[in-house]
């Protein structure tokens, strides 16, 4: 049951909080990291991600769950602020089955914008590490 | 712009709140309200909705964010003890172009099974109220 599993320390975002894999920074404090999706469905596809070592969201303390969905919306109208989207899609997939590919919990915000179709997310290419980070400071800018 | 526009109290989820229009209720408190989707993408699939006259995340007071999203975790984990499902999807549409139909703020938590494909939203059969309200009754007793 892949909703149901030990904490693998070894997952890419654990990696990313800890500085060992670079990224593309919007936004970090002491409980919480966004960074840019290096996959992106949607220019300004960002993820804000717990610094609690949890799988998903039914593992998160609940203590926590104000503070992680607090920054999700203040991304969301950052990201609306800095892209003027048609629409923004908040997602969080719990398991493999459900689309989770990295074992520890985030939050997708993925703006939309009318007439544009998402990129799949296993099937969109790498974003460009430098053009990533432009857009991160575009986001930020609005924060 | 559908992201931002005034409410619109006629909206069929403000109807459920008041008691207008009958749902397949999970549960409700003096914040929130849980029901069946009424066009389920899978077995289970329920909405968290604010009572807050809001059109959607953007709009959300902060201090509610904790509540809201507090009571979704609750839903997922009632959710995943009541149909063991292989994975949780949660999501949350913003604007007609990212998928939002109803524009009064809900939280969808969407049980996957594997090998098992989700209907489309729009394509999904109405369930019928009866069985809804068997699923809701199943979920609340995890609650």
């Amino acid at each position: 049951m892949t909703l149901h599993a030990e904490y693998d320390p070894s997952n890419v975002f654990a990696k990313i909080i800890d500085g060992e894999i670079p990224s593309a920074k919007v936004h970090e404090d002491k409980d919480t990291l966004v960074i840019m999706d290096a996959f992106p469905q949607s220019r300004g596809h960002c993820l804000v991600i717990p610094k609690s070592p949890v799988r998903n969201l039914l593992e998160l303390a609940p203590k926590d769950i104000g503070r992680l969905f607090g920054t999700v919306q203040r991304v969301a109208q950052a990201v609306d602020k800095a892209f003027n989207p048609d629409g923004i899609v908040v997602t969080q997939f719990n398991g493999a089955p459900a689309g989770q590919s990295v074992f520890h919990l985030h939050v997708h915000v993925i703006p939309k914008f009318e007439g544009e179709a998402f990129s799949g997310h296993g099937d969109a290419k790498s974003g460009d590490m430098d053009a990533l980070k432009l857009l991160a400071g575009e986001i930020a800018a609005q924060l």
